[in-house]
């Protein structure tokens, strides 16, 4: 019989991001143990119970039933974001570990009363998964820019790209997800305060100075209802003398094509100037070509996975989770700026406290 | 004896690019024939005792004795941007036909007294050259675009990147160089205008609603004095729907690296993502790696050479000028924006005229 | 308690790939269960109580006495290369289905004898562990030429290329290898078998016709005394035919690199024209650079994964799998003739039953 | 009037070189003057009638009378192949200078006929056109393997790949091209030469040792009458311990591809890996594409030019001509050689004298 410790993990949501995340920590993350998932959803729990259930996996339609599974030590929240704070807030209150799908929550209120609640806890772990940050090649680009390959990194660019879904589903989606500067860029945003905190001191991340955000709807003209577009360019500056700026976008055509630029003042680091899906390339009539990931998942498979690692790593091990809660509610600050500054037309500032402060105000003080 | 009729030109600023569009004219440029040239410069002047002076080409210390020489039919101004639209005028006066570089001022209002003056003359061709244009994978994705292979071309980003001068010659170039983005980013400025005007009538170029600058001066305090920066990130709306936004650099680490998306409904075409000097890769021990051009002259000498070409071939020809002066001036008064909202912090806002107001009236109107 | 079936698997030899498939089937294949494990060797027995003991997984000394342990369905052989026949014999005649390191053997006749035995217990699976065939782009190029996209495969171009080992490994090495050709081409004689089958019926891999082979010893002159090089380069014509032609070297500076080109009659694949660890460059002064993988598993970590997944599949589900022992075999042959080739300097001809035959009868019947 | 000395060039051919070779004399060549032209063809005279005539090019349908154009200097034989050595031949015993296009000819007896008879007038200068000796990308590999980056130079690999012609041209063509390998790898062949010779004198190439080939007629089958086929894969050995590999094909579908590795014991140069028109992606819905050079000269146009700068400067300047004569009979040898290694089947072994020898003969003395 195993003498391993293996932490005793559940899943909460199994739609497509929650399916994998239950996939990943039953067959993927060897020091953790999928003992439970909860799904409101009967197709998710249909779908669960052919490929979780026998293998040992508890099915649960109660979310609060499914915190009281027995011996359970950590949650991974994959429901849709509306929820994640309010889950995330019962496992804490109920003792448990908990990885939560990003972003906390589309409102900043609601993100620093998770963070509040967390701070109340210290015993436990609490992570929001921005999962980039274990992705092989922005690993290699931090480490790197760390050790002072590129000197001082100054500016950034970053963008999430998805490929066009003509279905309208990012329509119907928009009056969930924040807008695009919060679902999209959202990323790319904790890209930049991951890059720009200084190498000794890795939580400290920069504070912003202003948000300036524009953006069009090409091909979806449904989302200005939502106050949101389907290509949008946005920039920040931050107190320290850094400028990140983001485009993302609802219609690539190839399919999805993030990638980010980290410049510093001896060099720059390009993580995915060149998707592709593998190795291959077509040399046909028309020249040559190939093809790229599909989908978030298809580019970020293998990072999913060693967040998973990690987060039970740093559970088992007692470390400190590879993300903090602060930059994580720090993102949707800047990201809940853009939204508003695509919507007002208006550049926003911010003191180095973190309040917002009136254009002449802080021009006073420059 | 050739019976062919060729152009005679002369050239005015034997300077790094004077002496180029000399060499080009003289010996690249089979419909032209370079007869005189003008420098107030004795080391220019020297230069062109060795190399112009053998071919045939009368030099001239003068310029208004220049323009007097027998039969010149055209005059390409290549000396410091401060007298490009002095020389420029002058010329014009003069009965000739003008190639200028870009841009034709770091000042709106001179700008467009060229462009008026110009006007006043329409037997003559007066260009103002903006390289990108002529390049030949520039070419190509504007005929693509033009061709409908990407949709409604939507989003532009564009970059110029030069490699860092640690003699600090960018501070002492700031005072004449009108700015970052008045010196780099116009050609991106152009580039836009270029690919976002409609492909039925391409002179039509979209009209500028907003813009919104920010910069940082990372490797070169001193440009501060000059209100300058050596990095820079703007973002401009135009009245159609499209959006670009631009980043120009002093400090691109191995080279020149300027690069240009164009973003569609249906796809995209990217021109330079990754840059290169030749076909050569050097496998060693530490990767795989390659040399880029060093300066913008190493990436657009063709493009510089084409640009002649098609430049003789229209006077020679009576044909159009490839770029419209309409808008050459369009882009100063972009780039002029941008780098008076790096300044103020402010965003600026325009109407369909091109007459600034203020943010309150335009969202007004919104 | 889980319901699923999972195939009872052990690992013989925990050297370099022994661990790495001890790790494959204990952690990343879903449906096998690693319960047993061999090596002779005290350092590597030592490895194994620690990352395998506590899993779970009963060590072995004793080849013999493993093949007994209580309801072992399966072996997978990764031990040295010279009992890499001996032991996939002594498994299958103990009624084991077998997943053999490639190559079979170094030597023609043993790798039939392996073939004739397997054949004699055909309600086992066995199969040698060619892992190209389950890199995820190799996957693509095959399916891409099954469906015709390039016409007819005639030439394939392949090369296996180690990054230079300066301690010498490869001369006390090359004793066991084989030689380069059997040990590193070895899986791009592989290929073309696998690429030049017929569509219809994939298992029918084209006759070799002739080879040739050359080779030098630029690093490495201890190799000559066993009859090897450091850079080989062979020719294999097939009956049907079709060329393939193949390099090797262990001196590749910058890491392993492994690439094929599959060239039909309307179009060519190329699989890894541009090695790279994950999707980062770096720009610096000296250009723009990037790493590649430095070992064959960090290029093909997920293929062996996925073959641990894929052999686990054959035997529970009772399919075909993938990789056939006749083709295994005959790779051998081929890989043993260009090594005889290399020594001899001669041409090798077959004939279409896989005969040796002389030159001159050969041609005589052309 | 100019005072520079410019030489006084004809070119004898018009067809698509010859064309070419007069444009680039005619107007991108400084130093030189194309003052005559011949040609046999009616249409060819008609072209340069409209393109040549007017700038002052005196035409000419008998060649020895353009010998005796007033003050001709050189001539740049450009004619079919069958008439190169000839016509080379001529020239030189009028004393002109002579540029004449790659081969020699198809013969190697011929091609030492040319040797002798340029050895014999030492003061003019001749040189067989190898235009990719004059491509930047190979300068600049050429460079650094000579600055010893690489180490030493051990293997080639090269090839020269057509996009197909449906035409059937390639049949016809076969006649008087004398096979694939000396009309397309005799490129590869001198490049071979070049970067095996040793640096401290580029003059003294290394002496074949013995060649091999292989061929399959993929998609022409008629060119087996003319022994020739549209695939074919050479290899190389020298005295000197080093290895070239060669690859041709007539079937390229997506266009010109040539491209050359020259692997050393510390390195590699890869020169057209990644083969592409310009600098311009298409991002759409089927990936990411890119065109390639249609044509040879697509590819080395501006080497071609180059070419015709450095031959007038050598003879102006009185300096060596960059491609010694030597060498390219060396390379026909081998060339030769191959296309009747590809026809017999055999194996061929020269000594270090250049003699063929007995495959027996040579592994005595080894």
């Amino acid at each position: 019989m195993p003498q391993v410790r293996r932490l005793r993990i559940a899943v909460s949501g199994l739609g497509r991001m929650g399916a994998r995340h239950a996939n990943h920590f039953l067959h993927r993350t060897p020091r953790a143990s999928l003992v439970a998932a909860f799904s409101p959803d009967p197709k998710e729990i249909e779908w669960a119970r052919e490929y979780l259930e026998p293998w040992g996996v508890k099915l649960y339609t109660d979310y609060d039933e499914m915190l009281r599974h027995e011996n359970l030590e950590a949650v991974c929240v994959a429901t849709a974001t509306t929820v994640h704070a309010e889950q995330t807030i019962k496992a804490i209150e109920a003792g448990k570990h908990v990885l939560c799908e990003k972003p906390l929550s589309t409102k900043l209120d609601v993100s620093e009363k998770v963070l509040a609640i967390a701070r109340a806890h210290p015993h436990l772990k609490v992570m929001c998964g921005f999962s980039r940050r274990f992705d092989s090649s922005y690993l290699s680009a931090h480490a790197s820019t760390t050790s002072g390959a590129i000197g001082r990194p100054t500016i950034l660019r970053s963008q999430t790209c998805d490929k066009h879904d003509p279905s309208g589903f990012f329509v119907s989606y928009a009056q969930y997800s924040g807008g695009i500067f919060v679902d999209c860029n959202i990323h790319d945003i904790d890209l930049a305060l991951w890059f720009f905190a200084p190498p000794a001191s890795p939580s400290r991340f920069p504070r912003v100075k202003s948000v300036v955000a524009v953006g069009v709807t090409a091909l979806e003209p449904g989302l200005k209802e939502h106050g949101d577009v389907d290509n949008g360019v946005g920039v920040v500056e931050f107190h320290g003398g850094q400028i990140a700026y983001f485009y993302s976008s609802r219609m690539n055509a190839p399919g999805q094509h993030d990638m980010t630029e980290i410049i510093g003042t001896k060099g720059k680091l390009v993580v995915n100037a060149n998707p592709a899906t593998g190795l291959l390339e077509s040399h046909g009539p028309n020249g040559i070509s190939r093809e790229i990931p599909q989908t978030y998942y298809d580019r970020f498979e293998m990072a999913f996975v060693e967040e998973a690692r990690q987060f039970a790593d740093a559970v088992l091990d007692g470390t400190e989770v590879p993300v903090g809660m602060e930059g994580s509610v720090e993102a949707v600050r800047i990201g809940v700026a853009l939204q508003e500054s695509l919507r007002s037309g208006r550049k926003i500032w911010f003191d180095e406290g973190g309040r917002r402060v009136e254009d002449g105000e802080i021009r006073a003080r420059l």
